[in-house]
């Protein structure tokens, strides 16, 4: 049954959806919201209204307190706000909470603990092989055994609609390294996971758990410079090519919302260790949008990556490393197996050697200051039709001076 | 002039001492406090009764709003702290104040915002790549032009006194790879640097700002599984092999503790870019011991270490990533010229080639259940003598069943 509330149904943020937000009015004083069509449910003072069990929580500056209170809070709320928005009876109570988009400001929904970031797709790791080693061996030789990952700065995370400055860094010279703005601006499209329930250090979160810790899914764009990071990452990884920014949603998908999206991956070939082992179906049919100005430039499909959620998050735990609420972990780059499915200019333009044409008739390697990048997702919902994960956008600033 | 605490003089945490912990008493009520000599001075009614202004801050949980307070504040305290310490007339008003150190419990001092690790000896960074490329270049191509680093995983640094269950994880096997406990625990001992002073995304912090961010120093463990980490670190950089435990002082040293310890680093050829230049002395005569159960296995000079914590801050930044209150880098191992100053297991037995013998006859190439860690470090004082960083100590925990 779709929401009685205006424009809500086919709009991507019907009752089958529900994302988690933070927002506030102008005045300063941010809440917990949910998404209905164009609109933001206050959920803090309705909630207290109704007496709904644990409604101080969002009256929180950040999502981290809901995230924490667990399924069964996520699902009794969830419950709750589908009868309010659903039966037509309820309108009365609930239309003055509703507050349009366009009159709140959204702010970064999560204070984020820990951001790993994965490098999950089978195509996007072979293609950067490609691009990168081209005689050498394409995959790295753990790829097919674990999900490998690293660390991102997790104090540079910034809600959508945030800008990101070009930034400076070393990279390779034609005499000596050089310092300066980089060069191979790049975007990441990327699906994340924020997990709510915490564990405890020494503890492992096997792949059936993964539902008693992760509440919801946002769209995230790892921004990357690519000579930074080009230069940078032996033997220790990505830092500065990578730190300087990472955008996620301001609304956070709950994975209830995602179950219609459920799908088998495509397949693990040598059979996953023990510890990763994971029951069907475990992947998500996300698609992806990567939009840069006006012009759709790739559309990758999530469900085309080799490994799902459930593994990065055993693979994470399996050390005994413990998890707060607000961790975030991401896919890596998404990328499918055609050319146009490919989730960054490093592999769309292949290594910059084969540009790319927008709408307007420019063409980009890499991203030109003034670019704006959006990224949008939908996937198969509860009423039939999709449902729309919230949308990264960011545009690109010029550097500061150098010095 | 000497501290009026009986035992303070001599004893490393003297007046020119004065590092800054949080400590509760057996009531779940951690608070500030500053350690002199076998005492905590408790910090909260002691401020609160003289009127000092902020005094606020040390009513709080952590170090963390303290060390946002920036640099005038903490001189100011500093200053006061010395006036009441060391001049006899303030003992009356002072001495009701003073807890002995084995009253109270020592908790996690500062809620870690971004941890990162440098990778900043050359002795080191030489040793493991004779190590692990005995044919090839030791030092990565990149190694001299700039300070690398990764990020490591904040939510599992914990305080001095903290065990570390022995982790389980994926290694290199015979025939495919196998999943269960580190066959190769290590210690790394390090010197970490904790940031006071936020800085805004977009900015830099120019080396001669260091003193405008950095709050203090501590040491660091950066407990490590080597077979774990061996396997993974292709290409992002290590993971597993680090982010289940990182041990730090209970006791943060300002950084006008270590004004006689600023010393000249041993120098740096090609000149660093002009980002990375620095002012000298820009390096810490900090000796280092590392202990292994009762002996003395090594003592790392941190004088010897290539690059400087201001130029670690000033590469941090140059990509504009933005600093919080409670961010934390470290050096990365530390390990000097001789043998007898390598600062891991991995260099000391060459890479499980050269077992050490303990002083109970036992051998070790990597850590055994049971075996406890303990880094220590000295540094001359501006009383004659010297301060003692605080120690981190940590026993090592059988791991847990693989499944």
């Amino acid at each position: 049954m779709s929401s009685w509330v205006p424009g809500a149904a086919g709009s991507g943020y019907d009752v089958d959806h529900l994302p988690f937000g933070v927002f506030s009015v102008g005045d300063d004083n941010p809440r917990v919201g949910v998404r209905i069509g164009g609109y933001v449910l206050d959920l803090a003072p309705l909630g207290s209204l109704q007496l709904i069990d644990g409604a101080q929580v969002f009256r929180a500056r950040t999502l981290n307190p809901f995230l924490a209170a667990g399924p069964v809070a996520w699902r009794e709320t969830r419950d709750w706000l589908t009868s309010l928005l659903s039966v037509p009876g309820h309108r009365d109570a609930v239309e003055p909470f509703l507050l349009p988009l366009h009159d709140v400001r959204l702010v970064l929904p999560i204070v984020v603990g820990d951001y790993v970031d994965f490098y999950c797709s089978e195509h996007h790791a072979s293609n950067v092989g490609a691009i990168l080693r081209p005689d050498g061996t394409w995959l790295p030789e753990a790829w097919r055994h674990l999900p490998i990952g690293y660390h991102g700065r997790s104090g540079t995370v910034v809600v959508s609609g945030s800008d990101v400055r070009r930034p400076c860094g070393q990279r390779r010279g034609d005499e000596r390294p050089e310092f300066g703005p980089t060069q191979r601006l790049d975007l990441e499209a990327e699906v994340g996971f924020v997990v709510g329930v915490p564990s405890g250090r020494g503890d492992r979160v096997p792949t059936n758990a993964f539902g008693d810790h992760v509440f919801g899914v946002t769209l995230l764009n790892d921004w990357s410079a690519r000579d930074i990071q080009a230069w940078e990452y032996v033997p220790l990884g990505p830092f500065a090519g990578k730190s300087f920014g990472t955008s996620i949603a301001a609304w956070i998908t709950p994975l209830d919302a995602l179950a219609q999206a459920r799908t088998r991956l495509p397949g693990q070939y040598p059979a996953p260790p023990a510890y990763l082992g994971v029951e069907e179906p475990a992947g998500y049919d996300i698609g992806l949008e990567v939009w840069v100005n006006d012009t759709l430039v790739a559309t990758p499909p999530y469900a085309s990556t080799y490994w799902s959620p459930a593994q990065m998050l055993a693979h994470l735990t399996a050390n005994g490393a413990s998890l707060r609420a607000g961790d975030l972990f991401a896919s890596g780059t998404v990328s499918g197996p055609r050319a146009d499915e490919r989730g960054s200019l490093l592999e769309l333009s292949w290594g910059g050697t084969q540009p790319i044409t927008l709408g307007d008739g420019t063409q980009r390697t890499f991203l030109e200051d003034g670019d704006v990048v959006t990224l949008t997702a939908t996937a198969p919902g509860a009423l039939g039709g999709s449902i729309r994960l919230a949308e990264v956008i960011g545009q690109v600033q010029p550097a500061l001076p150098p010095t």
